[in-house]
């Protein structure tokens, strides 16, 4: 019994560590956050240790460390977002407590008085939280509205005793200022976490996993061989869909963070933030389709040999360079290039499914049933529309690119030339070897590198600039 | 100029109120929640206008206020969860703290004694801000975590100073506790909004709009004469998808809320919060098989006519019959009846898409092109992971109906015997009015009406009582 006991706690300390160590070695930036807020709050709590800093607040100096605490988070973003939200909302909330006390203390009747205090705090908690459910509002500002009704009550309730309420007002403002700036400053100098950095990296990440998805699935529903065998890898590659699919929030939660951030890195001042929120959008649109086209994947009914056979080329072709598109498109969101590079690829792509399109016109199925062919043509009209979503993608990333100036990569001259000498061959085949296919799939194949120029999102970037 | 700034100023305030009518007609409990807050704010201030209830906490009685305005949230559940967190850390913490002020004290030195603290102030917080990221923390005791950094820190800190260490902290606990408890009562006795109730309802809402979706697809598609006019009826219902497919944040923070609540109206202790979780995933997974359909219903290549009217009446018939089937399982949520409603309609989907098997096999496609079918075929074979999709949904419904012991609901005489009437019949065809097919498609209709029961959901709904 004690022993079972005793094993049972060895397991559960050798889980929590097991935990502790995976979450450490995820994020590393964890482990420094932690240490971040210990060092914020041991820098406040200084205010009561040494007796010349203690002079000045008293026990109002208890507001610097509650502040640090609160408004400590881990990104930069949040952390200016919520210290500026305190630092003014406790600013205005205090001057208006302060005028709703002298208010009711014209009155001049200590009986009618607290009545009075008592209909403006009412009034003001039921206005404020009201306020807090307008959708623009709950985005930036529901912080700071709950910090204004906090001391708009405080100030007003306890002016009623304290008669000196300007000066503690002034002494609650001055610790919450305290408090706000330490903890920014601690998050902004020491190793700083920018939402706006992880927001770009998550959209490239998102739109990276669909390329992998992609550039694998060819081979998965096309490969009649080694069907099963690579299984885990793939479950691992749809759970990273399933991951695009529900990272809305995830989204607009950085994108909200990273609007309160200043300049930093290669984001300069006034990033078009709200862009990645509208490639996310079209990334999990394509992730809808993955998640239809892996449902295939595994239905009872599935195409036979001979019509998979017949469909493989061109479905191959489109998958693999679709996913080599959204590949370049991601690492040229990482990098801060412009995407030309994925040009090419969805160029291939498109030609992939014209050379579909008219395979299936032609009279290669007349012998075939149609119950046997309908699995296999769903997938080809399925990775068509991803065709057509991995261009939507593009258009917006190139938006992107030119609201946030991205840099021009110089085209190769070896590419330039290929571009020539393709340029009179609008249809071409190409080899039927897959893995040579998704894993090199060379810009040099493509039959037209462009570099389209959206003329309204360079509208927009001037804009913008203004 | 003054003009203009004056219209501005007019049109703004026009829109502010016009938002402000939305609010508070999209969600009555707005209203009422906001002058709940203003309600349990009022209420604790009291402890200050009036002396004998001052007299016990003095400055301390700003705790109470600051907790209610905190603690304070739109459903039972997170004010609960808060409430809760806020109380059981404060306990703890101060206790904590009290500890490590002894400790410190222990030295006898006046000048080792602030290093110690500040020491002990820097551990608490790096350990207890790493716990925050642990994710089953994260879900229940994030906000414990905070206010147990908040009240150590400020307990140990200002022991330093206050030798009256322990009735501070005693103050500190009972004004807190006097906070919270306002606030959990207003909220649980006035309207109380239940977290469980809106989890609930919107697992409901969201089947019915995958419903709604598949009820209407098939005509869309099908009905070549007009397309066009039903244009903005189906642009809603496209946006309510997509706020089906984007639910998972709502459905994990409601389930979170739910958690806290007891036993509220129609939902006992030990209701399986949890389920509701599943069944969303699920509603997700159909969901993208409906944007995938959609996306098809505006694809540029799009099958003719005779090609569509060959498919019409089998997707039709899938296509309405997983809708109905998906209506009565969210009529089973909401009144939690037992889904056997829903049976009927899954069998004639399945028969539809047998059917459509059949007809695939037959011979009447010989003279079609392919490229002309594809589009056609692509969307007989989603519709047919459709229903698919939908069995799941319903025995993951099933799954909950038996963990919950939803209420059995008889099955008329009528029904009764029209299924055994129509037991030898295998194979029907229904007619082609897809109008009545979709607003009749009564369960006299079904080959089998069954009520299936799910071994192991009872053995877990057992395991569940225990």
């Amino acid at each position: 019994m004690l022993m079972s006991k005793y094993d049972k706690i060895k397991t559960d300390i050798s889980h929590i560590s097991q935990l502790t160590k995976t979450l450490a070695k995820d994020d590393p930036r964890r482990i420094i956050h932690s240490i971040k807020v210990g060092f914020a709050i041991t820098l406040v709590s200084l205010f009561y240790y040494f007796d010349p800093l203690y002079q000045g607040f008293g026990v109002n100096a208890m507001w610097a460390v509650l502040t640090a605490v609160v408004v400590f988070e881990f990104s930069v973003g949040a952390t200016l977002g919520k210290g500026v939200n305190r630092a003014l909302a406790t600013i205005i909330g205090g001057m208006s407590g302060f005028g709703a006390h002298k208010l009711s203390t014209l009155s001049g009747n200590k009986i009618v008085e607290p009545f009075l205090l008592g209909l403006f705090v009412f009034i003001t908690a039921v206005l404020m939280t009201f306020m807090r459910f307008f959708p623009k509002m709950k985005a930036r500002f529901d912080y700071g509205l709950l910090v204004f009704i906090l001391t708009f009550c405080l100030i007003c309730v306890s002016g009623y005793r304290n008669e000196e309420v300007i000066d503690m007002a002034h002494r609650r403002i001055s610790t919450i200022l305290i408090g706000s700036s330490t903890a920014v400053i601690v998050c902004v100098v020491i190793y700083p976490v920018w939402a706006g950095t992880d927001l770009h990296n998550l959209v490239s990440t998102n739109i990276l996993t669909l390329s992998l998805f992609f550039q694998g699935f060819g081979l998965e529903y096309f490969n009649t061989s080694s069907e099963i065998n690579s299984d885990d890898e793939y479950k691992t590659s749809i759970d990273a869909i399933k991951n695009v699919l529900n990272s809305k929030n995830n989204i607009d939660t950085l994108l909200n963070y990273a609007k309160w951030e200043f300049r930093h890195g290669r984001f300069k001042y006034g990033h078009p933030w709200t862009q990645y929120q509208k490639i996310g959008e079209l990334a999990r649109h394509c992730a809808c389709r993955a998640e239809a086209l892996h449902g295939l994947l595994y239905s009872q009914v599935q195409a036979s040999n001979e019509v998979k056979a017949k469909f493989r080329e061109p479905c191959m072709k489109i998958s693999a360079e679709s996913g080599n598109a959204l590949n370049e498109l991601s690492i040229a969101i990482k990098k801060m290039n412009k995407p030309s590079k994925a040009n090419p690829h969805l160029q291939n792509a498109k030609q992939a499914a014209e050379n579909l399109n008219l395979m299936l016109n032609s009279n290669i199925w007349k012998n075939l049933n149609l119950s046997d062919v309908t699995p296999a043509a769903t997938v080809a009209n399925l990775l068509a529309d991803v065709v057509s979503c991995t261009e939507d993608i593009a258009e917006a990333v190139q938006e992107l690119a030119s609201l946030a100036k991205f840099k021009d990569v110089k085209v190769s001259p070896k590419i330039e030339k290929a571009k020539l000498t393709n340029q009179g061959s609008t249809k071409r085949r190409c080899v039927a070897n897959h893995v040579i296919l998704i894993e090199t799939s060379s810009p040099t194949s493509s039959p037209r590198v462009s570099v389209p120029r959206d003329p309204p999102s360079l509208a927009m970037a001037q804009q913008n600039a203004e």
